[in-house]
């Protein structure tokens, strides 16, 4: 009995949180359909004439997302090994705060700002998909950007400086007439100019500002080259070390095709195993 | 008889279909020609006062089109060696429906909509240039954009991801008064930020907004950097095979490194005069 | 006599047309700050308040300029061995629109227009870093761009075919009511939008056009990458190109540092010559 | 006595000034944490209502800072072997130029200006910097940008010669009707559009005009590639010489090919035991 129970559980986890087999492959597309379908419905709910004319549905389909994520969240605890360890996981707390707000709203006025909160949901996606063969991908991805962090938060760093010291120098010249009322405001203008996004909800009139301005956009043009010369050649070496570093043991040379067998130079088999 | 109905069918499949004589070559610049000319036609028939002065022009000038593209289908069907294949086929269907929205225009009321898909004609200048000696320079590139899809697939997910739940946040930080009225619309206004078009149609007028939105915009700078990776690197592989285009004579495999020796799979000596 | 006069002649084309000699040099740098003088002026000049204030002096300044222009005109003519030639090359014929326009200012009512005339004297500095060895840098930007140029002809194709068909389809989904009044404008927003410029004269309003442009800013934030990629890997052939191509005549090794004398394998003398 | 004066000073030397020991690293962290909130102080004063709220107990925050400053000043004025030298450095003038600004206020009206002054403490931070370990990754990115700075020199300055024309044809053809008021006006709208920040404070109204801005964005989307490939191309080149940083014993050049044996220039046998 107690085995049927044990047998039951390992074969839970393997649906719930596995996708090797065919019902955990299943289990997987349909709570992203469910996921995917939540949040559409949370954004949906706050376009003002479609809360007018559906919110009732709204609603419903809230309640019922909400007890289909409980039922999941319980399955996900009962079918843990060690249910503690998953439930302060940050997975299993992603999972619990997405289906909290709506059993608060039963209780708390103002639920509305609980939404970001339900909004969360689409984190569980980054969970199926760390189990699929997009994860190699992202590895290499975030090899490069692990690898070119240092360079890029001097890029940043300095990119900061030089922005508050712009900001305050078009405060001064600019002033309040042209929207440039504080140094904060100057700063976040700067940033709008400097990243090439250009809102124009502020920009400057004066002659000399407009000259300053114009040398911040030409910096900006300039330097979005240095994180994607950086990220360029982080990819690159993280390609590199994926394909094959092997040196031939009879002319000593690198550089060989990814799963090469002969050496290209002299044609000595290259890995007896392979 | 018959035998020079199909010379004469072969001959007029090789002007209408290939480029190699000069009659094909003749035959493809008046198409391209004629193709050019009616989208700009469609184009200005839809600017107000143009429309108002010369409306009955450009009626008999796409009839005069309408009629002509008619013909060039009906010699294509009649030359075709196998007609209702071709009819099938991509550009079968996109010849169908760049006539069809002229003649249904005598019978329908509101043929204005269907002018979309009368612009659809500039898809059949991809048949012209899939002839020509750009389809070569067409391959690296559309090679190393499929070679990247996947992580170009990763890293739009998680821009995505990023998109809807700043979105939300934007939602509840600026609110109503600010333009964010709803989710979808305040991912729009990210997606607005984030790719640094910036229309300034909505934008943010709190402090704490204007944070955020610094951020968005920071990031978004940063990001550009991961494409632009990806497609150089894959760029640099995709050229590299081009480089060495060598067939191994022994196992017929290709992506030999430049000035290799031998064959990388199978050890086979690749070029003896090398 | 004679023997004098040509050798003035060559020694005022060395001044004139060459920069080797000390007065060469110095007569380039007057020349170029003349130039730049002479446009700042004519920019300064279409400032209301400032043409309001100084409209005399700007007037006597033109005409100084002028007048030097023509004296250098006229000594290029001189010292040329062959008068015709240089009259009827590209930069002699800038040189002369340099100077007509305010000629023609005594007896053409109008002469605004001829204004960008008078600023096509910046071409002339071109002739100037053509001397210096700027050009040596100039050649490899020119070089990397000239390789890809089909490449970049391909893809400028392929964003105009899309710009056309995307901007047909915000023209039907818009209309005029949200500023989309005619398909050459639509096309024109387009083109703001997937450059990521933005200017927000014309936005989207309805959601369909909302989610319409979301997908063209983040296909331009992705068709970026695309340029970027191609000219990155030129400048890198082209970079390589203008290194080490030499082959070790010993072990058959290239990839030699530029300007290298040993082989960096078996340390055999590369270039006797060198 | 004068001994243990000396010792003090050589003590409180490397407590100032480097940031080796545990005393080093605790002052630099304090001394950050100063500069960040004194800057973000001055810039809160500038917003209108904290201004008007909190105007006292910025003043007195703002006279604390300027008085540890000071402090720190006299320290570093104390400690240094040779005061003069640290007087009249960069980092010298800048700590001085820091603190002057307050003390000014108490006798010149109009100290509002020397707002941008106070902002150039975040400058100090740069010292701080110098001496972490981030100074390695500075130099990467630094050689990279001076190594290509004639290829970016002659390539901004073909985009200003670009700007200057295009501007100065705008404003001929679009007039101060739609806001193109003078030349200086419409190449600042040049700038605005090429580097896509696209305010939208000034945009195209004619066809032709449009035309024009839509071949501007076209050129700026395109352009935006060279100084990436630039940059690129450095930094590729600037990490391989960080790669193999050996030197020659027998003639002290680096530079050497990755796994290079022997030495390009001389020869000889770079690492015995290779």
């Amino acid at each position: 009995m107690k085995k049927d129970i044990l047998s039951n559980r390992r074969k839970l986890h393997s649906i719930v949180f596995e996708s090797e087999t065919t019902a955990g492959k299943t289990f997987d597309i349909i709570l992203l359909i469910l996921i995917l379908a939540s949040v559409i419905i949370v954004s949906l709910e706050t376009v003002t004439y479609l809360r007018r004319a559906y919110l009732p549905l709204f609603q419903k389909l809230e309640w019922a997302f909400t007890i289909l994520f409980t039922l999941e969240y319980l399955l996900r605890i009962y079918s843990s090994p060690r249910p503690l360890k998953y439930i302060f996981s940050f997975f299993g707390l992603v999972d619990l705060f997405s289906i909290i707000p709506t059993y608060l709203s039963l209780f708390v006025i103002g639920a509305q700002y609980f939404l970001i909160v339900r909004v969360l949901r689409l984190l569980r996606i980054a969970r199926i998909f760390k189990l699929t063969h997009f994860i190699n991908e992202g590895k290499v991805l975030t090899r490069a950007l692990q690898a070119s962090f240092t360079k890029i938060a001097v890029f940043l760093g300095t990119v900061l400086l030089l922005v508050v010291i712009i900001g305050s120098m078009m405060f001064v010249i600019e002033g309040a007439a042209s929207g440039f009322t504080s140094i904060p405001k100057s700063i976040y203008w700067t940033i709008v100019t400097l990243t090439t996004v250009g809102y124009g909800d502020i920009a400057p009139q004066t002659p000399l500002g407009q000259i300053l301005a114009s040398c911040v956009m030409i910096m900006g043009y300039g330097i979005i080259a240095v994180p994607t010369g950086i990220v360029t050649v982080e990819m690159t070496r993280s390609e590199k070390q994926l394909t094959n570093s092997e040196v031939c043991p009879n002319c000593q040379l690198v550089g060989h095709v990814p799963g090469a067998k002969y050496c290209y130079n002299c044609g000595y088999l290259l890995n007896e195993s392979a």
